[in-house]
């Protein structure tokens, strides 16, 4: 049987068919426009999951279900998005309305939680039962895997180790709070990082850089310049100290680093893997859980959501 | 039948023998001496868990098994005390020495786990199945229920949630790292800070405390005293944010604080409550986790022991 996975963003929305092994057959995606009401954004991604079973030339009726990621907090028994900030949604029955359109079951997690699986079933992480993913991107998601099952809590939320404060007192973050994880280890952050760095030193390449992105403050660092560099080395221990904290908590595996920053690889992976031999809980002597980046790369969501049928 | 706890701390051990409901028969305690081999501290739990059932008069063969809750890193699958630092253990097969000494079959889990299945079984959190403990004492303790069960990630260590940094670049804590939540919310912690404040406020009630400990800057803030309540007002911040940051990973149902500053009560849980609810993700719109104090209080850990048999 084949599957249907649905990559519900802020930016955009990603609806693929994937055999059973979880390689994508064909995808295709498009701009999600939260802002129109919610009726709209699901009639949206039924019809790109149509256009994918159209162009992959697959029957419906050879697909074994649909599976969707979404940002925010998602009550997979019940198929709810309880509430997703991106998205503006609150109490949205996404599985009630994908399956009347579609026919076929649909099932709901949160989009780390989607995409921390499918790094499990086919990803980094294959054959861990263990295993903590983190998406750091425009913000910090994080999914959790505890013995081969997406990990939520009193499934009511999930993990929401993005809002997880390292700093107390520190930036604001967009949930409210001061000094959260995200605020620090996101890519929004990095380039806030930068941007303040290249502030303070305004006669530096950072400043005259045309547009910083985390892109090109890694170019400049990688290119030996001083400035960037010591924005970049800080952020990464911003990184680490957050997946310190989750790796004390958790003890996985393998944490699987995804997201736009995770694609930077090794060059992120070698200082991170030291900061955490030398900080994690039992320091040097615990056994160390793999730091990998994801293998899924842009793909990891929508995988992820395929990975749920 | 009875069941046998046994509570290994860093200063004592305590050994129960309590009914089926939990109720403790008859206890007992002695000084750890944590300084010697291990045997000899196994062969006097051993020796403490004969003297309460010789004291309660109940038989050996009256008892479904023991119970054991251990500070550090405990492998439950095997029995094994992996590593704890206040005792100086690594890789202790604990289980194996008791059943063979007792006769009786011998269960391993982390101290706070073991406090939190209790309050869960017989507590502060009876007929919840997503609970959150914490003992705030000498260090911070945390045990996670997820589902009715001992939440322990890959079943290597378990939540060593105290030494998740809350303030990057802060106080050394005892794990090596700097900013532990540990290192701002245990009582050591506060005696500490209050400790900085009396050398601030010379002339202050708090520096002429004959004895700095945490029961005495509670009695003085009570008393209406400004720095004392200063103090304690930051200390209950330190607390809070560390459980917003367990509350937003873990979405308990009931978080119950344990150790000697659990016993201060609503006192404690009232600003608690509130910093939560305007803190944890979702606001005020989210569900709240019910906050509690510990009822089993000093008799958590062996309890907490027994319960697991």
């Amino acid at each position: 049987m084949y599957r249907i996975g649905i990559d519900l963003g802020g930016t955009n929305i990603v609806a693929a068919v994937t055999d059973e092994k979880l390689n994508i057959v064909e995808s295709v995606f498009a701009p999600t426009r939260a802002y129109r009401p919610f009726e709209e954004v699901i009639a949206d991604m039924c019809t790109l999951a149509e256009s994918a079973l159209a162009l992959s030339g697959i029957n419906k009726s050879d697909c074994s279900g649909i599976g969707v990621g979404s940002p925010g907090n998602c009550d997979s028994e019940m198929g709810i998005v309880r509430r997703a900030y991106n998205l503006g949604w609150k109490d949205v029955p996404l599985c009630e309305l994908i399956s009347a359109r579609m026919g076929l079951m649909t099932t709901l997690a949160n989009d780390a939680d989607a995409a921390a699986y499918g790094e499990m079933k086919t990803g980094a992480a294959k054959g861990k039962k263990n295993v903590l993913f983190t998406a750091l991107g425009t913000g910090v998601g994080v999914g959790v895997i505890t013995d081969g099952k997406i990990y939520s809590g009193a499934g009511r939320g999930g993990v929401e180790a993005g809002h997880t404060v390292i700093m107390m007192g520190g930036e604001k973050c967009t949930c409210g709070r001061r000094g959260c994880w995200e605020a620090y280890a996101s890519a929004t952050a990095l380039i806030r990082q930068a941007k303040q760095a290249a502030a303070e030193h305004p006669s530096s390449k950072l400043a005259s850089l045309e547009e910083i992105s985390g892109r090109t403050v890694f170019e400049l660092a990688d290119a030996g310049d001083a400035v960037a560099k010591e924005v970049v080395d800080k952020y990464v221990i911003y990184i680490a100290e957050g997946l310190a904290n989750l790796i004390n908590i958790f003890d996985p595996e393998a944490v699987v680093i995804g997201g736009g920053i995770g694609d930077r690889g090794e060059k992120l992976l070698v200082p991170i893997r030291e900061f955490l031999a030398d900080n994690c809980f039992g320091g040097r002597e615990r056994i160390q859980p793999e730091i990998l980046s994801s293998v899924n790369r842009a793909n990891a969501g929508v995988i992820g959501a395929a990975a749920l049928v």
